[in-house]
């Protein structure tokens, strides 16, 4: 993916990344997991489980979204100063083979961050019998919000 | 919207729709319930959920474009013949405003039908205080197969 | 499409636009002509032409891109203060049919204005022997920019 | 980006891209030339010109998108077999930054490839006074068609 680095804009990002994650009841419904915050770059994870799946058993995309969305954004987030929030605006996903595993990890990267708009890359890994296996890729436009009311991190 | 009108292939289309959709897990985790089915034109319907939010309690735009992704992809189902099923390619989504309402509305419809590659748009509405408000669009890009191993409609 | 009326903040929002496209020397190179300018609503057309084919002697899908990103963004631009320029973020195209024909007309709407970001779609037609065709799709996201060097309307 | 490293199917895949890419008449419009082929890669580069930019004097988002979305079609197009042609289903391009430079590299690789459906990745290069800036990344979905009249490759 991009292999660029970033400074952070505020030292504690990787606390205020988990604590909003961990606001995000859904993250807790679908069982996903924070497993790694750097600057710019996010994994999450999560487990198959039979109520988040399609009528193949496998995860369903909308599952697959859901989290690798979640990955992007925070990857954007953790690049923003400390009084912004994070909106996605639009996200484009391509589904590559079936979400068929026990496993999946998501990974977001920052491609482009900004001021206002940021863009990110992410990649969904099913995990089937110890064998990783590339099944969606998404692209995501986020914007950063400051003193808006309603919105916080 | 579109405002075509469409020839399905198999008449008992809404029966086969209705089938693959109570075969989704995912769709009684979140809530959601078949509310029209005509050739071309799915919606789905669900109430908001505190296990379906995000960090300012609105629902998680995952959330959308998973039940606004099968919409879609229901309303491209319907034009298929009886022994297809269907795959989503891509899918794209603007949010355009927070998800905030007590209950939501996705509609799904083709815009293009195809033997191989069938294009749909969605659009997803907010009903909010008995306000109905658009929050977000979505173009899904679908395959129809037959006769791939492991994959039923 | 949309049907939604917009008010116009700059009164002079068609001089705008038609001053502002005159600058794009691409339009000229392309062969497209502004033949609607309302707000949050403006066509190009442009004839067919061997210099802008692909392989098949059709239109090529850049060129269709190319003159539909410039609807959608001055439908957008149309919205926006006088003092305003128009980027866009991204856009997302799906291509329906050949773009086969002797005369292409690109309709692009506002969907969403707003302050910082405007989402538009815009739907591309081939005129082919007086039958109109509906031959792409696209959804384009633009950012008003106010204030940077370098950036003019 | 990718780093995969594909089998083509035919040998002959480098002569079938390039006779392809010299019957599309708009890449001469807008000079680019095929500078990569590859399989699964093609890069294609062209140099800044008046005819071809925006109303700041840049190269307009629609060229990028052109020659990047011609980038991804061949490197899709010299996995495929001998006797297929290739499609453009959609794509989705983010603008980065503007295209300011005297020369412009478009990258385009594959990321799934498929019997029908292959997906890409593009990133489009600005050149300018020797230093290389990442411009916009695109994705495209691409179909393998065989045997339909009138689509040739």
């Amino acid at each position: 993916m991009a292999d660029l680095r970033f400074d952070p804009k505020d030292a504690d990002f990787a606390v205020r990344v988990r604590a909003s994650f961990d606001r995000q009841a859904v993250m807790r419904t679908i069982g996903a997991s924070l497993t790694k915050v750097e600057p710019g770059v996010v994994w999450i994870e999560l487990p198959w489980s039979e109520h988040l799946t399609q009528q193949h058993g496998f995860l369903h995309a909308g599952m697959v979204a859901t989290a690798l969305d979640s990955a992007c954004g925070y990857a954007g987030f953790s690049l923003m100063p400390a009084d912004a929030a994070v909106l996605t605006i639009e996200f484009k996903i391509n589904l590559l083979a079936p979400a068929k595993g026990q496993r999946f990890r998501m990974v977001g990267e920052v491609i482009k961050p900004g001021r206002t708009v940021t863009v990110t890359e992410g990649r969904a890994y099913a995990i089937d019998e110890g064998r990783e296996k590339l099944v969606a890729t998404l692209q995501a436009t986020l914007m950063a919000v400051v003193g808006r009311d309603g919105i916080q991190h």
